[in-house]
């Protein structure tokens, strides 16, 4: 009925969610928690100002790349990432739910923007906890969306453990990024609107944190288009998801040295490596210069200012530029959150 | 039946156009050369990938000017900036249309730019003509899109009487920005985004050169929220569409100094400064340095490259300061074509 090695037309994805639609996923979808239901009717809870988000063809960076590279830009928005899409999603269950109005979250700055806008929007207190090392910029606009911001020393996984106390003590939702259903369902969304408009995409280059994006919108693709190869690149300086990956079962790191704040976990979630597992076809390790190389390219030639963590897919282009020639590339621009005298230094070198 | 002095609801401009409705603005539209009812029908000529731009609060950037800054972003899309929604309009019609199958332009740039993707797109074949110091990443950009570019010495006026020759004497038809209705109308086609997005925009920002963005968007903000100031920017560089309005009448210049290369015209056409009387409220002219401090405060606090022209709005707020303080002023960032080294280079001024 539904053939899963094409690639499903911008109609037929618009239609309201059947049953039986539903159901025809179930069997041919990837074994992970995601569900392409629950992301197509995810879609609607999303507010307008984090959906069908710039899409197009950037033939000046395609061909210093020797692709023909597709930037989906996730920037353009109140909090300059994609996670609003996931706390969308979260805050519209949490507040028709039974649970505790107020959400926790450790982010080491986009998850808890996302948060704060969400919670803002819809009426749920919003705490955030980030370690001291967390990018200044990103926590100032946590607090001026009306979140409470908690710095706790070290980096973000003693902001996971701290979060996780202050749920398990106090009345409030723990918001696991990545863990969360939401957080990654939220993420597919962008996968349906690139499928909606490229009839075809060879590959999909997703940056690898704690998994939330590379997991939602790898299982849209999977699901819907096959034969797309699902790239998740992470830095060499925060290689734990990886090296899972690699592993298949959980390798943790004792630290990490990256500049791309937003992914560098050091205790990969089992069940988000599960779900990984089962999507990612590729997960290179890439060089903190090729990102500031990715980083300045994306400057140069596509004028975009991102941060660190949304060059991971130039980077890899960079790194491996045979793997891509002459394909169709979809690269996330997950990111902009970067303190402008750091990237004006960065792009000096 | 239509009170114009409410926001029109979102729904409302979403509906196929009655003629009625038509009828309707017919009678309390400004009195320019563009129409309502065009205008909204215009959108379904134009491409997705130019439509439906972001549009969000950036209260970091707003905070810093003492307003709520709303920016509505035109750079996302394979050319980098407004004019592919005129370009798609006009190139649609004359696909549809007994005459010339080629179209001929004078640009600095970008419209250059726009008419060759919707030419290429469409089959119509194009000719641009630019003078010898337009911006080079630009007039690159448009050989890559497939256009002939013929370069001149002087600049786009020079430029614009060139094009003109060629239509008169070959099977071309000429496109001049601005004063073509189609450029107008489809750049009109943005104030009807921002006024489905936002309930209540005290003053929108535009950039002032030709002048189809102005009247295009002054036009649908006129019509259907008049108490809206609409604000037209101009460089003290190159004032001669401002020094017009102030007079009503054409005033032309001898040159122009400016690194608004966008907006950079030295005769304004007389049809435009009648349409740009009927609708703009206030056309401020800017100092260099005000959009360099613009364009500097874009990219700190909003994370974007802008072209020079893409921080006239800005630039009128850092000036006149008191005229926004408290209001919703809407930001239109018409284009991001810039050369990476002259934007490095005024970011470290």
């Amino acid at each position: 009925m539904y053939a899963t090695s094409t690639i499903m037309p911008y109609d037929w994805l618009m239609q309201p969610v059947s049953e039986g639609l539903a159901e025809h996923f179930k069997a041919t979808q990837p074994h992970t928690r995601l569900d392409l239901g629950r992301i197509l009717k995810a879609r609607a809870e999303i507010s307008q100002v984090f959906r069908d988000t710039p899409q197009f063809d950037c033939p000046a960076l395609g061909d210093v790349l020797g692709c023909e590279l597709v930037i989906k830009l996730e920037t353009a928005n109140p909090i300059g990432c994609f996670k609003g899409r996931g706390t969308e999603v979260l805050v519209s269950r949490l507040v028709r739910s039974p649970g505790p109005k107020i959400a926790v979250c450790a982010s080491a700055g986009n998850l808890g923007q996302a948060l704060a806008y969400s919670g803002r929007v819809r009426g749920i207190g919003v705490t955030v906890i980030a370690g001291t090392s967390a990018n200044a910029a990103k926590i100032d606009r946590i607090r001026r969306l009306g979140a409470a911001v908690e710095l706790v020393e070290g980096d973000i996984e003693n902001a996971r453990e701290r979060a996780r106390e202050i749920a398990a003590h106090g009345n409030a939702f723990l918001v696991e990024d990545s863990e969360n259903l939401d957080t990654c369902e939220g993420a597919g969304t962008i996968g349906l609107e690139l499928l909606e408009g490229f009839d075809r995409i060879d590959t999909i280059l997703l940056a690898l944190g704690g998994g939330a994006l590379a997991t939602g919108v790898g299982h849209v693709f999977k699901t819907l288009s096959p034969a797309t190869e699902v790239v998740c690149v992470q830095p060499r300086g925060a290689p734990a998801m990886a090296m899972s990956w690699r592993a298949r079962s959980i390798v943790t790191a004792d630290r990490t040295d990256t500049i791309a704040d937003g992914v560098a976990g050091r205790f990969p979630i089992p069940a988000v490596l599960g779900d990984l597992l089962a999507i990612a076809d590729h997960v290179p390790l890439v060089e903190e210069e090729s990102i500031v190389a990715g980083m300045r390219m994306l400057y140069r030639h596509a004028a975009l200012v991102v941060e660190p963590s949304a060059a991971l897919g130039v980077a890899a282009i960079l790194e491996d530029p045979l793997r891509y020639r002459g394909k169709r590339v979809a690269a996330v621009i997950c990111g902009s959150n970067v303190l402008s005298d750091s990237f004006s230094a960065w792009m000096r070198v």
